[in-house]
């Protein structure tokens, strides 16, 4: 118990979250209190992305509560003109100060915080913070196990702004993970002609009905690719896709993971191919594809936990194949 | 001797040039006949590449003549339109029928060769051949050894087709050979802030002249750049690109090597960085500054060698810190 400037007593309230600090933990910390310009929210629903699995094999050197996918309810300040709003947040927390903020590249800010990810505790809680600049309300027609896709889906979309996709050309997409699926269901919407290669029939399945021609990596046929988008975050995935993008095409790169590539540099040089990084994209859009029902996630959730549930949750999560895990982060009682 | 169609014998012509078959040496070869389309050229000067040193390491496993920087006049046939000119040459040569060829990648054919370097005997020699649709015509202003860099200041302005390099942009150059110098001194008259930066005093003084800053790599002021381009061919260049380039920014490479890169992927996705592979570039455009004399190559020449002391040029070529090594490839008597 600590005493606010009035001098009342003011009770700690705690909660119970799912914490990184070199191993996992469900640990009681206190309920976060929102800073100046930010909001509490109430997660509802938080999802498992690839990225938390890397932090726990030290990706990133992160410590404090993981989880930067949710949706969830603005529970304060009181005087909010977001109280009450269900909402989804972007996860770069930026000063607005520094040499990259000041020129508009903000989501790289030398000070940059990540939700769950990167010096702020993220949203495998039933509470975490945010500035209010980083939320998007969430259309009543969209529902929480729908609106948590909102971050992945707009990070697939940032494919669209980090290579010229043409809707006349032929795309591959390596990786048959949510993220994969995700991206070639919007490349698809897109009007450019894809093919998504894989190792589960079971998900390559999920990306036919949008239209996608699927194939099991061994078996893609042969021919060059104007656009490849590795996302499988495996090694093998950057090996096809330098082998299959066309002279002057562009091969863009989804994972992120801890491990490293042994790159030809010639490879690059003489049929003058671009490698492109890509991570964060627009909120906006993604809640419009999600809005009009032309991207229907649901197919992709593999299981639904507790949060309480959270360790069992990320082991389960950690199987190959795995989809979508989503942990219910609302406290009953 | 063998005979033409009209039974009239014909002298095998004989020449001597820098072959490679594993070893380098100077070889006897029958005087080159140009096919259907192609025109035979009296080679002037030719320039020695660092490809043709990676060559003699074993990238792109060629056996042949090499050299593909070259200024010459056509010596036949004789009914040709250009027979006479002063000529420099695109490099390669394509079968104008396969995918890439009719999609206009014609530089990137399935079948390409490319003059000393694929499929096909280059410039070390007294005579090459190469078809006519390959040609451009040298202004009269532009001495040889002026002309013999038409190629490498090609490749050098092709650095502005690969990446969106804007006049406000602040720019690197990593490398102070002759490819490095060159690229700073093209994107500076493109109006762009361009830093050089080095191993070699006397090679970054060249660079002055333009309006360049530069620096010994290890005293390089702190700051992004927007484009970074590696032209140094040492692992540590692109080290150096990757640390320094902002936030999607591009790194442009445009050395060719048989070395590997040990690539950090995420070092890549985080900062949305682009990594873009380029090699040959516009004739006309380089023939133009050549011609204007708003770029003059002749700084860079290190040291001229008659062709037939090609390999102590080659040995000589291979020195830590040698700029452009010349051949003079006129035979005289």
């Amino acid at each position: 118990m600590y005493f606010t400037e009035n001098r009342k007593p003011k009770t700690v309230l705690k909660m119970l979250a799912l914490y990184f600090d070199g191993k996992l933990e469900m640990k009681e910390l206190p309920r976060p209190e929102p800073g100046p310009g930010e909001v509490l929210i109430q997660v509802h629903l938080a999802g498992v992305c690839r990225t938390d699995l890397e932090v726990l094999k030290g990706y990133h050197d992160f410590r404090g509560v993981l989880g930067h996918e949710f949706v969830g309810t603005v529970a304060g300040p009181e005087n909010s003109p977001w109280l009450g709003r269900r909402v989804v947040g972007e996860i770069n927390v930026s000063c607005g100060q520094c040499d990259r903020c000041r020129r508009g590249l903000t989501h790289h800010c030398r000070e940059r915080q990540v939700l769950g990810l990167k010096d702020r505790d993220g949203a495998f809680a039933p509470y975490l913070t945010l500035p209010a600049a980083n939320l998007h309300p969430v259309p009543a027609e969209v529902a929480d196990e729908v609106a948590v896709f909102t971050e992945p889906l707009a990070a697939a979309l940032r494919v669209l702004e980090a290579a010229p996709v043409s809707p006349e050309d032929k795309v591959l997409v390596v990786g048959d993970g949510h993220l994969g699926l995700q991206i070639a269901w919007v490349l698809a919407l897109h009007g450019a002609q894809v093919h998504l290669a894989g190792h589960h029939p079971e998900h390559l399945l999920l990306a036919e009905p949008y239209g996608v021609s699927t194939y099991l990596e061994s078996e893609l046929p042969p021919g060059d690719y104007d656009v490849v988008v590795e996302a499988s975050g495996a090694t093998g995935g950057l090996n096809l896709a330098l082998a299959r993008v066309r002279p002057q095409g562009a091969v863009v790169l989804k994972s992120t993971y801890a491990g490293r590539y042994d790159l030809d540099p010639a490879g690059l040089v003489v049929p003058e191919v671009r490698l492109t990084g890509c991570r964060c994209g627009p909120f906006p859009g993604a809640l419009r594809l999600l809005k009009q029902g032309w991207v229907d996630p649901r197919p992709l959730i593999a299981r639904s936990f507790s949060l309480a549930q959270g360790l069992e949750a990320m082991a389960w999560a950690r199987g190959a194949g795995v989809l979508k895990v989503l942990l219910d982060c609302r406290v009953t009682g």
